[in-house]
Protein backbone atom coordinates (compact mmCIF):
# COMPACT_ATOMS: atom_id res chain seq x y z
CA UNK A 1 0.00 0.00 0.00
CA UNK A 2 1.38 3.25 -0.94
CA UNK A 3 1.57 6.14 2.18
CA UNK A 4 -0.96 8.82 2.34
CA UNK A 5 0.43 12.25 1.80
CA UNK A 6 -0.57 15.02 4.68
CA UNK A 7 0.16 18.36 2.97
CA UNK A 8 0.85 20.48 5.82
CA UNK A 9 2.82 23.66 7.78
CA UNK A 10 3.68 22.63 11.19
CA UNK A 11 2.84 26.28 12.22
CA UNK A 12 -0.47 25.77 11.77
CA UNK A 13 -2.69 23.53 14.54
CA UNK A 14 -4.76 21.81 12.69
CA UNK A 15 -2.05 20.81 10.51
CA UNK A 16 -0.08 19.81 13.91
CA UNK A 17 -3.35 17.55 14.93
CA UNK A 18 -3.37 15.36 12.04
CA UNK A 19 0.46 14.69 12.08
CA UNK A 20 0.40 13.86 15.90
CA UNK A 21 -2.47 11.63 15.21
CA UNK A 22 -0.69 9.89 11.82
CA UNK A 23 2.42 9.34 14.22
CA UNK A 24 0.84 8.15 17.10
CA UNK A 25 -1.37 5.44 15.52
CA UNK A 26 1.62 4.40 13.13
CA UNK A 27 -0.28 5.54 9.88
CA UNK A 28 2.14 5.55 7.20
CA UNK A 29 2.55 8.54 5.55
CA UNK A 30 4.85 11.42 4.11
CA UNK A 31 4.60 14.61 5.08
CA UNK A 32 4.65 17.92 2.37
CA UNK A 33 5.41 21.16 4.11
CA UNK A 34 2.75 23.38 2.32
CA UNK A 35 4.81 26.76 3.45
CA UNK A 36 2.03 29.28 4.68
CA UNK A 37 5.04 32.23 5.06
CA UNK A 38 5.84 31.17 1.51
CA UNK A 39 2.38 31.40 0.24
CA UNK A 40 3.02 27.75 -1.24
CA UNK A 41 -0.93 27.04 -0.43
CA UNK A 42 -1.84 29.53 -3.20
CA UNK A 43 0.24 27.80 -5.93
CA UNK A 44 -1.73 26.11 -8.54
CA UNK A 45 -0.25 22.81 -7.98
CA UNK A 46 -1.65 22.90 -4.03
CA UNK A 47 -4.90 24.27 -5.73
CA UNK A 48 -5.39 20.96 -7.06
CA UNK A 49 -5.31 19.04 -4.16
CA UNK A 50 -7.20 21.60 -1.46
CA UNK A 51 -9.27 23.79 -3.73
CA UNK A 52 -9.19 25.75 -0.68
CA UNK A 53 -6.21 26.43 -0.23
CA UNK A 54 -5.30 25.52 3.09
CA UNK A 55 -3.40 23.05 5.33
CA UNK A 56 -4.07 20.54 6.17
CA UNK A 57 -4.79 18.01 3.06
CA UNK A 58 -4.58 14.41 2.20
CA UNK A 59 -4.26 12.08 -0.90
CA UNK A 60 -4.98 8.85 -0.08
CA UNK A 61 -4.32 6.83 -3.23
CA UNK A 62 -7.02 8.94 -5.70
CA UNK A 63 -8.80 10.25 -2.97
CA UNK A 64 -8.55 13.57 -1.74
CA UNK A 65 -9.58 15.07 1.31
CA UNK A 66 -9.44 18.16 3.34
CA UNK A 67 -11.10 20.18 6.57
CA UNK A 68 -9.07 18.11 9.70
CA UNK A 69 -11.51 16.99 11.75
CA UNK A 70 -12.95 15.62 8.37
CA UNK A 71 -9.57 14.52 8.02
CA UNK A 72 -9.28 13.19 11.77
CA UNK A 73 -12.73 10.82 11.25
CA UNK A 74 -11.40 9.33 7.97
CA UNK A 75 -8.59 8.21 9.12
CA UNK A 76 -9.86 6.81 12.31
CA UNK A 77 -12.43 4.86 10.22
CA UNK A 78 -10.23 3.28 7.43
CA UNK A 79 -7.04 2.21 9.45
CA UNK A 80 -7.85 -0.76 11.28
CA UNK A 81 -5.27 0.05 13.66
CA UNK A 82 -6.14 3.52 15.11
CA UNK A 83 -7.49 2.37 18.55
CA UNK A 84 -11.35 2.51 19.36
CA UNK A 85 -10.76 5.49 21.98
CA UNK A 86 -9.75 8.20 19.26
CA UNK A 87 -13.38 8.46 17.49
CA UNK A 88 -15.33 5.56 19.43
CA UNK A 89 -17.87 3.54 17.77
CA UNK A 90 -20.64 4.08 20.19
CA UNK A 91 -23.21 6.43 18.95
CA UNK A 92 -23.77 7.90 21.83
CA UNK A 93 -19.78 8.72 22.66
CA UNK A 94 -19.17 9.30 19.32
CA UNK A 95 -22.21 12.20 19.18
CA UNK A 96 -20.86 13.81 22.30
CA UNK A 97 -17.18 13.98 20.56
CA UNK A 98 -19.24 15.66 17.43
CA UNK A 99 -20.73 17.95 19.10
CA UNK A 100 -17.23 19.08 20.72
CA UNK A 101 -15.33 19.12 17.18
CA UNK A 102 -18.58 21.04 15.37
CA UNK A 103 -18.56 23.65 18.71
CA UNK A 104 -14.98 24.31 18.02
CA UNK A 105 -14.94 26.06 14.96
CA UNK A 106 -16.79 28.94 16.24
CA UNK A 107 -15.99 29.26 19.53
CA UNK A 108 -12.07 27.95 20.69
CA UNK A 109 -10.63 27.83 17.08
CA UNK A 110 -12.64 31.44 16.37
CA UNK A 111 -11.85 33.36 19.52
CA UNK A 112 -7.46 31.97 19.79
CA UNK A 113 -6.93 32.00 15.95
CA UNK A 114 -8.17 35.30 15.53
CA UNK A 115 -6.48 36.58 18.63
CA UNK A 116 -3.49 35.42 17.59
CA UNK A 117 -3.87 36.45 14.24
CA UNK A 118 -4.69 40.15 15.45
CA UNK A 119 -2.22 40.50 17.82
CA UNK A 120 1.35 38.69 16.54
CA UNK A 121 0.60 37.26 13.86
CA UNK A 122 -0.84 40.27 11.35
CA UNK A 123 2.68 42.51 12.61
CA UNK A 124 4.83 39.45 11.65
CA UNK A 125 3.24 38.77 8.42
CA UNK A 126 3.05 42.45 7.20
CA UNK A 127 -1.13 42.22 7.46
CA UNK A 128 -3.31 44.89 8.53
CA UNK A 129 -4.96 44.14 12.43
CA UNK A 130 -7.83 45.18 14.39
CA UNK A 131 -7.41 45.66 17.92
CA UNK A 132 -11.06 45.75 18.12
CA UNK A 133 -11.18 42.08 16.42
CA UNK A 134 -8.16 41.14 19.27
CA UNK A 135 -10.58 42.39 21.84
CA UNK A 136 -13.67 40.47 21.02
CA UNK A 137 -11.58 37.39 19.82
CA UNK A 138 -10.21 37.45 23.46
CA UNK A 139 -13.11 37.50 25.09
CA UNK A 140 -14.72 34.22 22.70
CA UNK A 141 -11.01 32.24 23.70
CA UNK A 142 -11.43 33.51 27.71
CA UNK A 143 -15.75 31.98 27.56
CA UNK A 144 -14.40 28.72 25.70
CA UNK A 145 -11.62 27.93 27.60
CA UNK A 146 -14.32 28.06 30.60
CA UNK A 147 -17.03 26.42 29.15
CA UNK A 148 -14.52 23.78 28.30
CA UNK A 149 -13.77 23.78 32.27
CA UNK A 150 -16.88 23.43 33.29
CA UNK A 151 -18.33 21.28 30.80
CA UNK A 152 -15.96 18.68 29.52
CA UNK A 153 -13.44 18.76 32.29
CA UNK A 154 -15.97 18.66 35.14
CA UNK A 155 -14.46 16.84 38.58
CA UNK A 156 -11.11 15.39 37.87
CA UNK A 157 -11.91 14.58 34.27
CA UNK A 158 -8.12 13.40 32.66
CA UNK A 159 -9.79 14.18 29.14
CA UNK A 160 -12.85 15.83 27.82
CA UNK A 161 -16.33 14.70 28.98
CA UNK A 162 -14.02 12.24 31.82
CA UNK A 163 -13.28 9.77 29.13
CA UNK A 164 -10.34 7.60 30.17
CA UNK A 165 -8.45 8.14 27.02
CA UNK A 166 -7.87 10.94 24.40
CA UNK A 167 -10.37 11.12 21.30
CA UNK A 168 -9.71 13.07 18.31
CA UNK A 169 -11.16 16.21 20.05
CA UNK A 170 -8.43 16.36 22.89
CA UNK A 171 -5.82 16.62 20.24
CA UNK A 172 -7.63 19.19 18.19
CA UNK A 173 -8.67 21.63 20.61
CA UNK A 174 -5.13 21.16 22.40
CA UNK A 175 -3.11 21.54 19.29
CA UNK A 176 -5.25 24.95 19.04
CA UNK A 177 -4.69 26.10 22.80
CA UNK A 178 -0.76 25.28 22.01
CA UNK A 179 -0.93 27.96 19.76
CA UNK A 180 -0.75 30.81 22.03
CA UNK A 181 2.97 29.55 22.99
CA UNK A 182 3.76 31.91 20.01
CA UNK A 183 2.08 35.35 21.88
CA UNK A 184 5.04 34.75 24.49
CA UNK A 185 5.28 33.13 28.07
CA UNK A 186 3.54 36.96 29.88
CA UNK A 187 0.71 36.68 27.27
CA UNK A 188 0.25 32.90 27.62
CA UNK A 189 0.00 33.23 31.04
CA UNK A 190 -1.55 35.71 31.37
CA UNK A 191 -4.94 33.80 29.06
CA UNK A 192 -4.38 30.22 30.49
CA UNK A 193 -2.87 31.39 33.95
CA UNK A 194 -6.19 31.02 35.68
CA UNK A 195 -7.21 27.88 34.00
CA UNK A 196 -5.70 25.15 35.66
CA UNK A 197 -8.22 22.22 34.33
CA UNK A 198 -6.63 23.38 31.42
CA UNK A 199 -3.41 22.81 31.96
CA UNK A 200 -3.18 19.61 33.35
CA UNK A 201 -5.29 18.65 30.25
CA UNK A 202 -3.22 19.72 27.85
CA UNK A 203 -0.16 17.72 29.99
CA UNK A 204 -2.79 14.69 29.71
CA UNK A 205 -3.01 14.70 26.17
CA UNK A 206 0.97 15.38 25.69
CA UNK A 207 1.55 12.60 27.77
CA UNK A 208 -0.43 10.34 25.73
CA UNK A 209 0.95 11.42 22.54
CA UNK A 210 4.59 11.49 23.80
CA UNK A 211 7.32 11.94 22.30
CA UNK A 212 5.53 12.89 18.97
CA UNK A 213 3.26 15.60 20.68
CA UNK A 214 6.82 17.17 21.63
CA UNK A 215 8.50 16.66 18.48
CA UNK A 216 5.79 17.92 16.11
CA UNK A 217 5.40 21.36 18.20
CA UNK A 218 9.27 22.03 17.78
CA UNK A 219 8.89 24.33 15.13
CA UNK A 220 6.41 26.25 16.94
CA UNK A 221 8.38 26.48 19.70
CA UNK A 222 11.58 28.39 16.96
CA UNK A 223 8.94 30.54 15.65
CA UNK A 224 8.06 31.48 19.45
CA UNK A 225 11.94 32.11 20.40
CA UNK A 226 12.47 34.03 17.17
CA UNK A 227 9.83 36.15 18.07
CA UNK A 228 10.53 36.78 20.98
CA UNK A 229 14.44 38.00 19.91
CA UNK A 230 12.76 40.21 17.60
CA UNK A 231 10.32 41.79 20.50
CA UNK A 232 13.55 41.96 22.71
CA UNK A 233 15.86 43.50 19.93
CA UNK A 234 12.76 45.88 19.13
CA UNK A 235 12.36 47.09 23.15
CA UNK A 236 16.50 47.03 23.24
CA UNK A 237 16.51 49.78 20.05
CA UNK A 238 13.87 51.50 21.85
CA UNK A 239 15.78 51.51 25.29
CA UNK A 240 18.53 52.94 23.45
CA UNK A 241 16.82 55.11 21.97
CA UNK A 242 15.36 56.79 25.18
CA UNK A 243 18.86 56.46 26.36
CA UNK A 244 19.83 58.56 23.48
CA UNK A 245 16.87 61.11 24.13
CA UNK A 246 17.69 61.23 27.72
CA UNK A 247 21.44 62.08 27.16
CA UNK A 248 20.14 64.99 25.14
CA UNK A 249 18.11 66.62 28.10
CA UNK B 1 -41.22 5.08 22.53
CA UNK B 2 -40.88 8.03 23.17
CA UNK B 3 -40.78 10.90 20.57
CA UNK B 4 -37.53 13.13 20.54
CA UNK B 5 -37.58 16.34 21.75
CA UNK B 6 -35.95 19.20 19.47
CA UNK B 7 -35.80 22.32 21.46
CA UNK B 8 -35.53 25.27 19.05
CA UNK B 9 -36.40 28.50 17.54
CA UNK B 10 -37.70 28.64 13.98
CA UNK B 11 -35.88 32.08 13.45
CA UNK B 12 -32.48 30.41 14.08
CA UNK B 13 -31.43 28.28 10.94
CA UNK B 14 -29.24 25.65 12.49
CA UNK B 15 -32.99 25.17 14.21
CA UNK B 16 -34.83 25.18 10.92
CA UNK B 17 -32.59 22.25 9.44
CA UNK B 18 -32.92 19.69 12.41
CA UNK B 19 -36.87 20.69 12.17
CA UNK B 20 -37.40 19.53 8.56
CA UNK B 21 -34.74 17.03 8.56
CA UNK B 22 -37.16 15.38 11.56
CA UNK B 23 -40.08 15.97 9.48
CA UNK B 24 -38.74 14.52 6.30
CA UNK B 25 -37.50 11.56 7.73
CA UNK B 26 -40.77 10.84 9.70
CA UNK B 27 -38.81 10.93 13.13
CA UNK B 28 -41.22 11.08 15.97
CA UNK B 29 -40.18 14.55 17.86
CA UNK B 30 -41.61 17.16 20.07
CA UNK B 31 -40.83 20.80 19.23
CA UNK B 32 -40.12 22.89 22.42
CA UNK B 33 -39.71 26.40 21.44
CA UNK B 34 -36.75 28.48 23.13
CA UNK B 35 -37.97 31.74 21.99
CA UNK B 36 -34.47 33.41 21.72
CA UNK B 37 -35.95 37.30 21.67
CA UNK B 38 -37.42 36.46 25.07
CA UNK B 39 -34.38 34.77 26.36
CA UNK B 40 -35.59 31.52 27.23
CA UNK B 41 -31.72 30.42 25.96
CA UNK B 42 -30.75 31.69 28.89
CA UNK B 43 -32.92 30.29 31.64
CA UNK B 44 -31.37 27.67 33.44
CA UNK B 45 -34.07 25.36 32.92
CA UNK B 46 -32.87 24.94 29.27
CA UNK B 47 -28.93 25.46 30.77
CA UNK B 48 -30.23 21.91 32.01
CA UNK B 49 -30.46 21.03 28.12
CA UNK B 50 -27.73 22.77 26.94
CA UNK B 51 -25.12 24.54 28.92
CA UNK B 52 -23.97 26.30 25.85
CA UNK B 53 -27.02 28.29 25.71
CA UNK B 54 -27.87 27.85 22.19
CA UNK B 55 -30.43 26.13 19.97
CA UNK B 56 -31.23 23.77 18.29
CA UNK B 57 -30.54 21.14 21.11
CA UNK B 58 -31.96 17.82 21.55
CA UNK B 59 -32.91 15.08 23.73
CA UNK B 60 -33.80 11.29 23.40
CA UNK B 61 -34.28 9.62 26.95
CA UNK B 62 -31.97 10.30 29.04
CA UNK B 63 -29.13 11.43 26.00
CA UNK B 64 -28.69 14.75 25.78
CA UNK B 65 -26.83 16.64 22.48
CA UNK B 66 -26.60 20.18 20.83
CA UNK B 67 -24.46 21.35 17.81
CA UNK B 68 -26.90 20.57 14.85
CA UNK B 69 -24.15 18.62 12.41
CA UNK B 70 -23.84 16.22 15.60
CA UNK B 71 -27.53 15.96 16.11
CA UNK B 72 -28.03 15.03 12.07
CA UNK B 73 -25.47 12.68 12.41
CA UNK B 74 -26.99 11.29 15.31
CA UNK B 75 -30.20 11.29 14.03
CA UNK B 76 -29.28 9.87 10.68
CA UNK B 77 -27.45 7.21 12.42
CA UNK B 78 -30.00 5.47 15.33
CA UNK B 79 -32.71 5.83 12.93
CA UNK B 80 -32.84 3.01 10.64
CA UNK B 81 -36.13 4.68 8.75
CA UNK B 82 -33.60 7.83 7.36
CA UNK B 83 -32.55 7.25 3.92
CA UNK B 84 -28.69 6.48 3.28
CA UNK B 85 -28.31 9.94 1.15
CA UNK B 86 -28.40 12.07 3.96
CA UNK B 87 -25.58 10.54 5.57
CA UNK B 88 -24.41 7.83 3.59
CA UNK B 89 -22.50 4.70 5.13
CA UNK B 90 -19.96 4.90 2.28
CA UNK B 91 -16.41 6.13 3.73
CA UNK B 92 -15.70 7.88 1.43
CA UNK B 93 -18.55 10.24 0.35
CA UNK B 94 -19.10 10.71 4.05
CA UNK B 95 -15.76 12.05 4.60
CA UNK B 96 -16.54 14.30 1.83
CA UNK B 97 -19.74 15.40 3.52
CA UNK B 98 -18.02 15.89 6.48
CA UNK B 99 -15.27 18.69 5.01
CA UNK B 100 -18.71 20.58 3.98
CA UNK B 101 -20.34 20.47 7.29
CA UNK B 102 -16.79 21.56 9.05
CA UNK B 103 -16.19 23.96 6.10
CA UNK B 104 -19.55 25.36 7.02
CA UNK B 105 -18.57 26.92 10.56
CA UNK B 106 -15.78 29.18 9.74
CA UNK B 107 -17.04 30.35 5.86
CA UNK B 108 -20.87 30.22 4.99
CA UNK B 109 -22.31 30.31 8.61
CA UNK B 110 -19.24 33.15 9.67
CA UNK B 111 -19.97 35.36 6.73
CA UNK B 112 -23.77 34.73 7.11
CA UNK B 113 -24.70 35.03 10.67
CA UNK B 114 -22.11 37.56 11.19
CA UNK B 115 -23.56 39.62 8.19
CA UNK B 116 -27.01 39.39 9.70
CA UNK B 117 -25.97 40.34 12.73
CA UNK B 118 -24.55 43.46 12.38
CA UNK B 119 -26.70 44.83 9.69
CA UNK B 120 -30.58 43.85 10.79
CA UNK B 121 -30.57 41.92 13.68
CA UNK B 122 -28.55 44.10 16.23
CA UNK B 123 -30.73 47.23 15.70
CA UNK B 124 -33.97 45.06 15.73
CA UNK B 125 -32.37 43.32 19.29
CA UNK B 126 -30.94 46.92 20.44
CA UNK B 127 -27.47 45.50 20.30
CA UNK B 128 -24.37 47.46 19.39
CA UNK B 129 -23.55 46.58 15.68
CA UNK B 130 -19.98 47.52 13.40
CA UNK B 131 -20.11 48.68 9.74
CA UNK B 132 -16.58 47.24 9.78
CA UNK B 133 -17.92 43.37 11.08
CA UNK B 134 -20.46 43.54 8.47
CA UNK B 135 -18.12 44.62 5.58
CA UNK B 136 -15.61 41.82 6.51
CA UNK B 137 -18.62 39.55 7.21
CA UNK B 138 -19.83 39.96 3.71
CA UNK B 139 -16.66 39.61 1.93
CA UNK B 140 -16.73 36.18 3.43
CA UNK B 141 -19.78 35.06 2.39
CA UNK B 142 -19.86 36.56 -0.93
CA UNK B 143 -16.19 34.48 -1.12
CA UNK B 144 -18.18 31.40 0.56
CA UNK B 145 -20.98 31.12 -2.00
CA UNK B 146 -18.40 31.43 -4.83
CA UNK B 147 -16.43 28.18 -3.82
CA UNK B 148 -19.54 26.65 -3.09
CA UNK B 149 -20.33 26.86 -6.66
CA UNK B 150 -17.27 26.69 -8.09
CA UNK B 151 -15.80 23.42 -6.42
CA UNK B 152 -19.20 21.50 -4.93
CA UNK B 153 -22.21 22.56 -7.90
CA UNK B 154 -19.74 22.09 -10.70
CA UNK B 155 -21.55 20.94 -13.49
CA UNK B 156 -25.51 20.64 -13.87
CA UNK B 157 -24.74 19.42 -10.02
CA UNK B 158 -28.70 19.16 -8.59
CA UNK B 159 -27.10 18.69 -4.87
CA UNK B 160 -24.07 19.44 -3.43
CA UNK B 161 -20.90 17.00 -5.45
CA UNK B 162 -23.20 16.32 -7.90
CA UNK B 163 -24.82 14.12 -5.68
CA UNK B 164 -28.36 12.88 -6.94
CA UNK B 165 -30.30 13.60 -3.54
CA UNK B 166 -29.57 15.54 -0.80
CA UNK B 167 -27.27 15.24 2.56
CA UNK B 168 -27.29 16.64 5.81
CA UNK B 169 -24.55 19.07 4.25
CA UNK B 170 -27.20 20.20 1.42
CA UNK B 171 -29.82 21.03 4.31
CA UNK B 172 -27.28 23.01 6.63
CA UNK B 173 -26.11 25.21 4.00
CA UNK B 174 -29.60 25.90 2.38
CA UNK B 175 -30.77 26.90 5.86
CA UNK B 176 -28.03 28.85 6.54
CA UNK B 177 -28.65 31.10 2.79
CA UNK B 178 -32.56 30.97 3.69
CA UNK B 179 -31.47 33.55 6.28
CA UNK B 180 -30.75 36.14 3.66
CA UNK B 181 -34.09 36.61 3.31
CA UNK B 182 -35.08 39.04 6.40
CA UNK B 183 -32.50 41.47 4.50
CA UNK B 184 -35.15 42.17 2.36
CA UNK B 185 -35.51 41.69 -1.25
CA UNK B 186 -33.40 43.96 -2.66
CA UNK B 187 -30.59 43.21 -0.17
CA UNK B 188 -30.63 39.56 -0.88
CA UNK B 189 -31.07 39.88 -4.59
CA UNK B 190 -28.06 41.99 -4.73
CA UNK B 191 -26.21 39.06 -2.64
CA UNK B 192 -27.38 35.87 -4.24
CA UNK B 193 -28.53 37.68 -7.78
CA UNK B 194 -25.22 36.56 -9.17
CA UNK B 195 -25.34 33.00 -8.11
CA UNK B 196 -27.38 31.32 -10.61
CA UNK B 197 -25.96 27.61 -9.22
CA UNK B 198 -26.70 28.55 -6.07
CA UNK B 199 -30.37 29.56 -6.32
CA UNK B 200 -31.22 26.42 -8.30
CA UNK B 201 -29.62 24.31 -5.60
CA UNK B 202 -32.07 26.26 -2.96
CA UNK B 203 -34.88 25.02 -5.42
CA UNK B 204 -33.31 21.60 -5.43
CA UNK B 205 -33.57 21.06 -1.55
CA UNK B 206 -36.61 22.91 -1.07
CA UNK B 207 -38.76 20.79 -3.67
CA UNK B 208 -36.73 17.09 -2.33
CA UNK B 209 -37.85 18.70 1.39
CA UNK B 210 -41.36 20.07 0.57
CA UNK B 211 -43.72 20.95 1.87
CA UNK B 212 -41.75 20.86 5.13
CA UNK B 213 -39.09 22.96 3.79
CA UNK B 214 -41.75 26.11 3.29
CA UNK B 215 -43.80 25.77 6.88
CA UNK B 216 -40.53 25.69 8.41
CA UNK B 217 -39.22 28.77 7.11
CA UNK B 218 -42.84 30.62 7.52
CA UNK B 219 -41.64 31.99 10.45
CA UNK B 220 -39.01 33.49 8.88
CA UNK B 221 -40.94 35.20 6.22
CA UNK B 222 -43.14 36.43 9.05
CA UNK B 223 -40.19 38.38 10.75
CA UNK B 224 -38.79 39.52 6.89
CA UNK B 225 -42.53 40.97 6.57
CA UNK B 226 -42.36 42.54 9.95
CA UNK B 227 -38.67 44.27 8.74
CA UNK B 228 -39.86 45.51 5.74
CA UNK B 229 -43.10 46.89 7.31
CA UNK B 230 -40.83 48.68 9.90
CA UNK B 231 -38.66 49.92 7.97
CA UNK B 232 -41.51 51.05 5.05
CA UNK B 233 -42.66 53.30 8.27
CA UNK B 234 -39.58 54.51 8.71
CA UNK B 235 -38.97 55.49 5.52
CA UNK B 236 -42.47 56.93 5.21
CA UNK B 237 -41.98 59.16 8.72
CA UNK B 238 -38.36 59.77 7.32
CA UNK B 239 -40.24 61.07 3.82
CA UNK B 240 -42.48 62.91 5.79
CA UNK B 241 -40.20 64.84 7.07
CA UNK B 242 -38.39 65.78 4.57
CA UNK B 243 -41.42 67.24 3.14
CA UNK B 244 -42.02 69.39 6.02
CA UNK B 245 -38.55 70.04 5.71
CA UNK B 246 -39.13 71.13 1.66
CA UNK B 247 -41.75 73.14 2.72
CA UNK B 248 -40.17 75.08 4.82
CA UNK B 249 -37.39 76.19 2.36
N1 LIG C 1 -11.15 24.30 9.65
C1 LIG C 1 -9.91 24.05 8.94
C2 LIG C 1 -9.00 25.22 9.13
C3 LIG C 1 -7.83 25.21 8.18
C4 LIG C 1 -7.03 26.49 8.29
O1 LIG C 1 -7.55 27.51 8.76
N2 LIG C 1 -5.76 26.42 7.86
C5 LIG C 1 -4.92 27.60 7.93
C6 LIG C 1 -3.66 27.33 8.72
S1 LIG C 1 -4.04 27.03 10.41
C7 LIG C 1 -4.51 27.97 6.50
O2 LIG C 1 -4.20 27.13 5.68
N3 LIG C 1 -4.53 29.28 6.23
C8 LIG C 1 -4.15 29.83 4.98
C9 LIG C 1 -5.26 30.62 4.36
O3 LIG C 1 -6.42 30.51 4.82
O4 LIG C 1 -4.98 31.35 3.40
C10 LIG C 1 -9.27 22.76 9.45
O5 LIG C 1 -9.54 22.40 10.61
O6 LIG C 1 -8.55 22.11 8.68
N1 LIG D 1 -22.96 25.69 15.56
C1 LIG D 1 -24.22 25.72 16.25
C2 LIG D 1 -24.76 27.11 16.23
C3 LIG D 1 -25.89 27.32 17.20
C4 LIG D 1 -26.29 28.78 17.26
O1 LIG D 1 -25.50 29.67 16.91
N2 LIG D 1 -27.52 29.05 17.70
C5 LIG D 1 -27.99 30.41 17.81
C6 LIG D 1 -29.26 30.63 17.01
S1 LIG D 1 -28.95 30.43 15.28
C7 LIG D 1 -28.30 30.71 19.27
O2 LIG D 1 -28.86 29.89 19.99
N3 LIG D 1 -27.92 31.91 19.70
C8 LIG D 1 -28.13 32.39 21.02
C9 LIG D 1 -26.85 32.74 21.72
O3 LIG D 1 -25.77 32.35 21.24
O4 LIG D 1 -26.92 33.40 22.77
C10 LIG D 1 -25.20 24.75 15.60
O5 LIG D 1 -25.03 24.47 14.40
O6 LIG D 1 -26.11 24.24 16.30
Amino acid sequence: MQPIKVYADRRSQPSRAVIIFCRVNRIDFEEVTVDLFKSQHFSPEFKKINPMGQVPAIVDGRFKLFESHAILRYLSSVFPGVADHWYPADLFTRAKIEAILDWHHSNLRRGAATFVLNTVLAPYLGLPSSHEAAKQAEKLLLKSLTRIESIWLKGDAKFLMGNPQPSIADLSLVCEIMQLEILGDSARDRILGPYEKISSWIQNVKKATSPHFEEVHELLFKVKAHNSAVAAAKLGSELSKDLKTASKL
